[in-house]
């Protein structure tokens, strides 16, 4: 059993859905061209789900998203230290899940003339540019991530089968309500990581990496989900 | 464990995923937009899970809807003062909970021209404008959705890992079935509340709240679930 | 506990929700106008997981489909004359559902020009008219319906909990899969009641309800079923 | 129990609905007629749910692909004779599904002008024919679908009713994310069956089966299916 590791290979597994699938509705000459919202948030909920469920196959708690080791250090049940390697684990998968996505749309790259089009495949980006509302946005989507989750753990605690896919079906609810500001990181490794591997791989006819607005989903998903979880904390009933 | 605060925060989850996923497919620069009816179905049946299950969590019984707690009233389980407490929460809850959507959509209002739009994203309408047929077409989405509600919760007695997701179904099909006539209110808090937020916050180019038929999606409601109640109660055996 | 009662209830839900969705996606003016055949084929598979556990609750096998009784008597389990009174209280179940989606659907009649489009809510009909190869879709349909719905069964004998979702799982995947060609009836009550309703409703501007195409929604699936449910018998492991 | 009739029949299955949903889709006057690709992959998703089950009800593993017994064979759970006889049982059933496929929509080949979309309902083909990168594509699908496959059997051990729907998740997110590339074959027999049949039948004007690009959906799905049983088997915990 190691934790580090199922971290790492269930963010990698997350990202190669989840970047997977904005791949295939996004880029050009892909069968799932222009299959819509619908699909990118079910595809999402389907990584979610499968990078969870890897994670834990290797021993992990299956965070997969350092919004969970940063609550559970706040909460003081998981040390700095460990929090900070499991977050490090997960940007790294992260990474690496965008660098499969990247040789699996191999062809279709140099095929998808607009540079906007292959960033978005990468990282998120806001519908309309405005820092404090795009950072109050991914804080919003993720506190309804961590609190709606903490109710699912607390109701069906020692039931995982039941657990699990209803946390499939909240991102899969977060996406279709809430995603429509900001691309709904609602995690700092999934935009971070890809975003740097947007950055370093070398995809033809690329833009900018955008790092003036990476901070954003890194800040507000740890924002929310910090206060998710201390109102869960603060409301529901001891399990 | 505080059921009155079950509801309002329950009711509140549930609107913000409800009214969220419509604010995402109507809204101008939405990357949700014109996602369709089967995205705005899905995203109000995963709000009606996560509002029950966030209710549960804190330890109410979950209902985020005054029918609920109507019905209960109706057949004696439940005190008249509770249900109103219930009731009122819940009323509450959704008001809050369209206030966040509000807000999670910030930069969008402004961009949305149609005074109409903005309004659907907060209060139900009729398609076709005929009070006693509208009346009619919400009690008639009710009845089912406390029938066989009521069976699902007969059948799978004491397994609530099963009945929830059967339950987020139920919701589903009754948006895809029985919504394209007044938009399913089918719970009167969920229309109440969040018309109520339509009127007082200061959305930019807004129209007004359609008070006129307001009255529709509470006594429809409340009507079909009574039905429906007596209907469950006359012909279901014994759990 | 009244099975015969159950059937009748059950089918009435399986077609309200059913022919509802058809309603929805094809009634001018309707709020789910255009939402396509994902939207049709989940509507219906809710309906047919509504319509089963509604006359579970009642105390019924929950059938909501004659081809079920038929296949019983046919190996035995059933008599002659309990699958005669379920079958035709499927039909009357049925028939009962279509006025109540008439009823929901009420301001809807008059503003769709179309009568083949009215027809289509209530009945099934060829996409492309050639009785013997619609016989075969509806006899191959249904052959599926009763062979994986015997093997769900099978697999999952005393876990009713995890049967019901997979069933409606299957009745989806049926109608995205097998669907195209007659509008997947699999199910004799679901169009016969319905389309008499058709014919004995006062829908402005309707047609006629093509009663010459009645027969195949009827004898495919009882003879796809049957072949079905034998073919299972002779290779499905005796649970 | 016969196992081997089993991978026969549950292959049959995934291939009557799998092929099935892409008949519906693509042919010309199908009601299905361009459902997208939601309808497509979920379609897939429900054909290897049934054809999963289908075959365990007959008392086979339920492979219902040769990755299966290819990876039994490989790690030594299996022998290479049995792997040999299950492989050619499941491209035998995946030959019959697509026979009934094509008696299913037996009126719509006619009607359906362009020979490359009757192709398309029997074997995949590239979205750009570059044919190492579509043999990365099937391997790397195929590396997700065993090594994420086999996190949940690891994960739910011994609870058959919360992982058969699992999986069918994960095909449907492989699908939506990996799919748009080569079709996602992930399965040497749904591809070589349903090609020969292409081959075979007499489909009125049909074009060539693309016999040359036959030897990419069984090279990749084997190579990415050995080194996803390998990762899975170094790095999960023991069950």
């Amino acid at each position: 059993m190691n934790p580090v590791l199922g971290e790492f290979l269930g963010t990698a597994v997350l990202v190669v859905l989840g970047d997977g699938v904005v791949a295939g509705v996004l880029l050009t000459k892909s069968k799932a061209k222009d299959a819509g919202w619908v699909a990118v948030t079910a595809g999402w909920a389907v990584a979610v789900l499968a990078g969870v469920l890897t994670a834990r196959a290797v021993g992990a708690e299956g965070y997969v998203n350092p919004v969970g080791p940063f609550v559970a250090a706040l909460t003081g049940s998981l040390s700095v230290a460990s929090a900070v390697q499991f977050a490090a684990a997960e940007v790294a998968g992260a990474f690496v899940g965008a660098v499969i996505v990247w040789l699996h749309y191999l062809p279709h790259w140099a095929a998808t003339p607009d540079p906007g089009v292959k960033l978005a495949v990468f990282a998120t980006g806001p519908a309309v540019r405005l820092p404090a509302a795009n950072l109050l946005s991914e804080a919003i989507a993720t506190f309804v991530l961590v609190l709606v989750g903490s109710a699912i753990g607390r109701v069906f605690v020692g039931h995982a089968d039941a657990a699990a896919p209803l946390g499939a079906a909240l991102v899969w609810g977060i996406g279709l309500s809430l995603g429509g500001t900001t691309g709904y990181a609602i995690n700092p490794a999934r935009d971070l990581g890809p975003r740097l591997a947007h950055a370093l791989l070398p995809i033809p006819g690329k833009g900018p990496s955008d790092w003036g607005y990476a901070w954003v989903p890194v800040v507000g998903p740890l924002l929310g989900g910090g206060i998710g979880a201390m109102v869960a904390k603060a409301v529901f009933a001891p399990s």
